[in-house]
């Protein structure tokens, strides 16, 4: 058997156990029995334990250091080889004990977060969070030292980025969000705003089909996935045939649902989309974070935040929610842009969500690089709403709990949706240059050369390039935030009739 | 480490992957879009590859030869080195591609049986039927011999049953039910039968709300379980605090998911009371499909079939369904015990049951010890049909396809549907002698005694002893057939009126 073939049978291996520990996640949010969640607990700490030791035994890191080198590889075969050379020397710095041991409290604050929520409690979640980041910051001593102690997590889930590249990337977009933002609050004094009624009640069951037709338009498969129903959305790619992402429902207002979904669907078009060919091995595997959130973004609000988009769904909303007042697309576009500072990130509109993200972003920052007490989190939390938004948050739920991510242990993860974000208007400039203009496009109601053109540029590629290379390999310029900056602003001057 | 510590450790190793392989199942049956089977098929075919390595490498082998000649080991332990013994000889008997491949099969055989069965078209099931029975010949040749080849198989789902047991068994039974059967069928024509108005519907609903009481009622805990739908009802353990089972809907009649329900209870009901303790190995599995099966129809039959039942039901009956005409209990116990020969051995009364369990019985001994032509299954089916019901079989949906079994290569398993109703009778028996009348119990409501005998002499021994001496240990009295024959002639002389 030659070195690559024994490689990416291991490979293989590791994959098949991560994609369980997918399945299993997603059967803990979607469906588990309240006391199933020790056992699975124990279940997830069991397979990362299996998964660590497979990657760091010592045949397979031979068989990495005899590949790093083999030039005779396709670049197919050494895009496995690259990544996997990472994902090795970041677990053989851990102890199998530390993987396993934190994968179970992982398990264990993901549900104390789930009552803690539903609560509004913070001090049930206190405890378990304390855990987290105790082990986090062992996680971190384990790993080589780094500039900041917190760019060691931003690392993980975007490679190499760092505090030094998100603080004046962040200072940055603050520096044109804020002026943006206070131009809009000032406008919409001076004229009237468009609201759903009060009272009125969309049923599940309307909310389910309309959802479910505009995620078949994308051109979600249902025949190869699912939609359910889960506290917090997401997607799953589980693997080839089986793409499942989730919504929540809220029976006072549609376009949460809706928003989730194109949301969770642009997510799971990626996952449908990548090279099934290879799928247990990273060439098949969606290639960062930042990038899955540009698909999801890129749906969510390039394509279902405009005028031209609900030109198409308009007949769709008409029939499964007859007793709503006859709004033309112009006024449902204007309502689902509306900008107002709000408690809930995942229910932000497009100005106000980065700030969201950099309230995380500082946060996490104090918690790695300042140690601030954890105690001290609601505090910092709503002091920042207070200062930013202007809002005061009373509950909790609406505060510092409401984000899955750190109940995962997920931490340096937020800034990626901003990188997200910026990508989406990145690959929006360049498809309209390739393609023609996307607004005629969207309003004809046929997206498939929307879907075509993601595939051929960002899905087909798995993790063949690095994620800048891949966004400059699709767009001709390495990543940058001109284009949302002036996606967002010409955007919202029209809508707003600014004059900036 | 000790010898002991090493063998559970490596035990439990196994019993995770095989409990993984198990909810895959269940989420395959329950929720998978259908694009997903083939990458499900090669992960169910990865995972019984994984189990089969850890359960025949070399050192677990050592370690069970030496455990199995350790004196000091408890009986806790040495009833999980004997059933890890009998696992890793007949594990070792088989190649690992073998294995793979046949793991692989299954699951392909399993979407055309679905396929086939919707369609009833069984030359759709024929070419896997033909590749599973092809491989199932092969293992049984990989096995030691076998006084006949089929007796490889039926040992395998009940331990050291053999064609000349099941041979005397069935046909003594048979030379008692089909003269009660002639007495019922001729007593029938003199008095007027009970049935449901054609045309009533009830609704899913309605079945669900109705049958989710009967089951709460019955102990199941749905904290720490689910019940669902599928084509086919069954019950799945999965893992402590977490046992699902699903049923089945038919609108028109109720009565179809509630005896699937308490079937599929009972047999849920076994895996909750489990001694959770050793959950990933044999000392907390269910001992045998044989005594499972006792668990689930003991509560379908013994309880569920019973007019005591339907006094304590029929308000809940009411509350749900008030269009229904207004029996009492006397009159729905006779419409839930209406014997009728008919098409379908799930919806089969007790005394038609193990008629049908017999005609697979005669089928799979023909296509193992006589190598009958699988073509030929759906004529020699139904002329036993013919023959034994006096029933046409127009549709293999309704005969040869019914049954998932042979779509997951599991020949051998139905007889122990017959061992069930045995054990369950004889469970009878002896609970009545030591807490006391057990109908009175029934309708007094609570039935919380009833699922404590079962926990204390069933559900907390787990594997403790083979299955034939925990039926003795439990009743008093090795496995037999007598307390069923007098169950049933006693039954349904009362009901019909017999004088036998």
């Amino acid at each position: 058997m030659s070195a690559y073939t024994e490689f990416i049978q291991t490979t293989e291996d590791i994959y098949r156990l991560s994609a369980i520990a997918g399945h299993l996640g997603w059967d803990q949010e979607v469906l588990m029995p309240q006391k199933g969640g020790e056992a699975r607990g124990e279940m997830m700490s069991w397979l990362a334990k299996e998964k660590h030791q497979k990657l760091t035994s010592e045949t397979y890191g031979h068989l990495i250091s005899i590949l790093e080198h083999d030039s005779a590889l396709s670049e197919d075969e050494k895009s496995n080889v690259r990544e996997m050379k990472i994902a090795y020397d970041k677990a053989k710095a851990l102890p199998v004990e530390f993987v396993a041991k934190y994968a179970q409290r992982r398990s264990n604050a993901l549900r104390a977060w789930q009552e803690a929520r539903a609560k509004s409690d913070f001090s049930l979640f206190l405890p378990h969070l304390k855990e987290l980041v105790q082990m986090t910051k062992e996680k971190i001593a384990f790993y080589p030292p780094t500039e900041t102690p917190y760019d060691a997590l931003l690392d993980e889930y975007e490679f190499g980025m760092k505090v030094s590249d998100y603080d004046p990337l962040f200072s940055g977009l603050k520096g044109r969000i804020v002026p943006l933002l206070q131009s809009i609050i000032e406008a919409k004094k001076h004229r009237d705003t468009i609201q759903l009624p009060s009272g009125m009640v969309f049923s599940i069951e309307s909310q389910t089909r309309f959802c479910t037709e505009v995620s078949k338009r994308m051109g979600f498969d249902f025949d190869a996935g699912r939609m359910d129903q889960s506290t917090h959305p997401f997607s799953s790619g589980l693997w080839k045939g089986d793409t499942r992402f989730t919504t929540r429902f809220d029976e006072s207002d549609p376009f949460s649902c809706l928003y989730a979904v194109m949301h969770e669907t642009g997510h799971a078009l990626y996952e449908q989309g990548l090279p099934h060919e290879y799928a247990f091995c990273p060439r098949g595997q969606a290639v960062s974070l930042g990038v899955h959130e540009s698909q999801s973004r890129f749906w969510e609000n390039q394509i279902g935040r405009t005028a031209s988009f609900w030109k198409v769904v308009l007949p769709l909303l008409k029939k499964e929610f007859p007793e709503m007042p006859h709004w033309d697309a112009e006024s449902l576009n204007l309502l689902a842009n509306d900008v107002e500072p709000g408690y809930i990130r995942v229910e932000a509109d497009e100005v106000t969500y980065n700030l969201h993200i950099m309230i995380r972003y500082e946060i996490e920052k104090m918690i790695f690089n300042e140690n601030l007490p954890l105690e001290d989190i609601p505090q910092v939390w709503n002091s920042m709403m207070k200062d930013w938004f202007d809002l005061d948050v009373e509950d909790d739920a609406n505060g510092c709990l409401q984000d899955i991510h750190w109940s995962m242990g997920a931490f340096g993860y937020f800034p990626t949706y901003t990188l997200g974000n910026l990508y989406a208007s990145q690959l929006l400039d360049a498809m309209s240059k390739e393609i023609g203009d996307v607004t005629t496009m969207i309003e004809s109601g046929n997206w498939h050369p929307i879907l075509e053109w993601l595939r051929d540029k960002i899905h087909d590629h798995g993790s063949l390039y690095t994620p800048a290379e891949l966004i400059e390999h699709a767009t001709g310029q390495p990543p940058t935030a001109k284009p949302f900056i002036e996606y967002l602003e010409g955007k919202y001057a029209a809508l707003y009739g600014l004059d900036l």
